[in-house]
């Protein structure tokens, strides 16, 4: 097994990231105003910024932050929600989403941010960057708020693609686990496979082969594996990294999502519901504002796909300039630790998958 | 189509329950203090009582409200958490829960209420009860806090089966309806199929015909088809009843409950940080109690088996009184509405899926 040390090493360098400024829902001004707020906390960060090079010019020169750190490439098209992915594929030169992945793939920046039509991202992304060596197929990485230490689990696929078999789930295990190493901070993640049962009977049997293939490979992968997870655990500390199926991982995600949002409009009705309530509620606001940092999706923003020759960095479409900012900090992170030369070297080290698989237990993922 | 009036009619009328008293985290205890609050609310309710007699009669005997209303049956046997349902299936003979099940397989009480071991009393509802003519796979709907006026959507299945197929997904959607007619009392449900984005184009293949299958049925079933629907549409007012896979309804409704717990845990750290905060939470606290009586896991307890020649409520296991009651108050009301009968003649008349099913749209679903 080659030595490949991923834990992020510190110390200043420079660092650009691409920004496709044109695609989410909020126009360029909050794109803009996002990494001002970024620039304007880390001194090491540039950008290439692309889109309508006028108004870009425009809103670029009143961010006093963004002086001599921004490079404007113009695009005069965006792709916008509505359009499909193969439409995207066909007819998308000239749009900013895909010059920002240019850039990367040309290696004029490290990651590229977009908080564009998340289909045709990916599928931008897979025909321009291409696949990694020695994976199938590319995922979608998110983070959810947590019990652990540092407040966030990782979990993926979340929605790249429907299906996943046993060795997709295998080297999503590899590269949640790089992942959480590199943009989390932890050495050596725990990875668990969600299933609707803990015990080993339980699930689907394609489950069961899957789980004692990622256990095969944690010693290459570096992580731990910790068996099967159910979707309560999803928020829990025994558990950092979370691998299911695109289809399953979105509806978890989006369920996740919507539970927080009703309880959240539940407890503003319940304080607005008497005048002792909305005085408790003034009285508790700091509390409360604390609370909503903790569960606050801006926060969480930003998945990251996987898989590719390059690393992409999808923020919500609804995203603000605090959104945003939290994608770019986020983007900074993975460039900084050098992640994708690492992710390649896991993978690249954990090799293909043995068909002649023993059962789990026998051999307790030691590879020769 | 044969006329099948399934609006729930009114007036009293004498409605036996079938009660596994001994399989919960907490015991018999428990399950007599809940059965308590229903009798004590509703004179029209009788139990037979299922597990040890001399435990049983002595709990029953301390409990006025039960004096004349319960039928003790002895059980000598328990089922536990851990044994596994093949295990049960063959040797549950002489068990509280198998003995519950059969006072509902012999007619004698409507529906049975278990807090037992989810799958060994799926495997014994299936060999004692049988399925329902027409029904291909059982499944298990549970209630889930919404935004709708009567404060839930239905969600099926959500474990009986890890799988499902196109006409499982069509049959849940007619079994789903007539459950949340006869449970949550809608005239006409508006049904939606789980899936990872609401276009047309978006998903897996199976899905796609499974919401034609579902689209034909609705005249049959009763119901409104409101097409794809996402994991944020569970908690909506857009649907009434989800239709999905075991495995997939499982992570769901697991995510749902693991979210609003984490959001709950945080909110009384928030409340406990400072003394002001403190003081606010007891000022806010009669608001806060109406909130957790909005989401309060207890009162949308009980899981409904669904195809089956009997009905069969399943309660949390951690159950306490009320949420045992909160169980029995759904038993009773679909005992009440005569839903067995209802949903086996919505099954009937619906038929089996036509397989040369045009594409949806160029008829929308009007059986002749």
């Amino acid at each position: 097994m080659p030595n490949v040390p991923d834990i992020p090493q510190s110390g200043a360098q420079r660092i650009v990231i691409s920004i496709d400024a044109m695609g989410g829902d909020r126009g360029p001004t909050a794109v803009i105003a996002g990494i001002e707020q970024s620039a304007a906390k880390n001194p090491d960060i540039h950008f290439i910024v692309h889109g309508d090079e006028a108004v870009l010019n425009r809103l670029v020169g009143r961010r006093k932050a963004l002086a001599g750190r921004c490079d404007i490439r113009h695009a005069p098209r965006v792709v916008t929600m509505h359009e499909k992915p193969s439409q995207v594929m066909r007819h998308g030169e000239g749009t900013s989403m895909w010059s920002a992945i240019e850039s990367v793939r040309t290696g004029e920046a490290t990651v590229a941010v977009s908080c564009g039509n998340t289909g045709a991202l990916m599928a931008l992304s897979m025909i321009r960057l291409r696949k990694l060596e020695g994976v199938n197929r590319p995922a979608i990485a998110c983070l959810w708020p947590s019990r652990n230490p540092g407040g966030f689990n990782v979990m993926l696929d979340v929605g790249a693609d429907v299906k996943a078999d046993a060795e997709d789930l295998r080297q999503y295990a590899l590269m949640g686990a790089s992942y959480a190493r590199n943009g989390l901070r932890l050495a050596r993640p725990r990875v668990g496979l969600l299933n609707v049962g803990t015990e080993e009977h339980k699930g689907r049997a394609e489950l069961k082969l899957a789980g004692e293939m990622i256990a095969q490979a944690a010693e290459a992968g570096a992580y731990d594996y910790v068996g099967f997870v159910e979707g309560g655990d999803l928020p829990s500390d025994r558990v950092d990294v979370v691998v299911t199926d695109g289809f399953t991982g979105n509806i978890a995600l989006k369920t996740g999502e919507g539970t927080a949002k009703l309880i959240g409009d539940f407890l503003k009705e319940a304080f607005a519901a008497t005048p002792l309530s909305r005085i408790a509620a003034l009285l508790a606001l700091t509390s409360l504002r604390r609370l909503q940092k903790r569960i606050d999706p801006r926060r969480v923003n930003g998945g990251v796909f996987l898989g590719l020759n390059g690393t992409v960095v999808k923020s919500h479409g609804a995203a603000d300039a605090t959104g945003i900012s939290a994608a770019v900090k986020l983007a900074f992170r993975l460039a900084k630790s050098g992640f994708q030369e690492r992710l390649a070297a896991r993978v690249a080290s954990a090799g293909p998958a043995r068909q002649d698989a023993p059962a789990s237990g026998e051999r307790n993922g030691k590879p020769e």
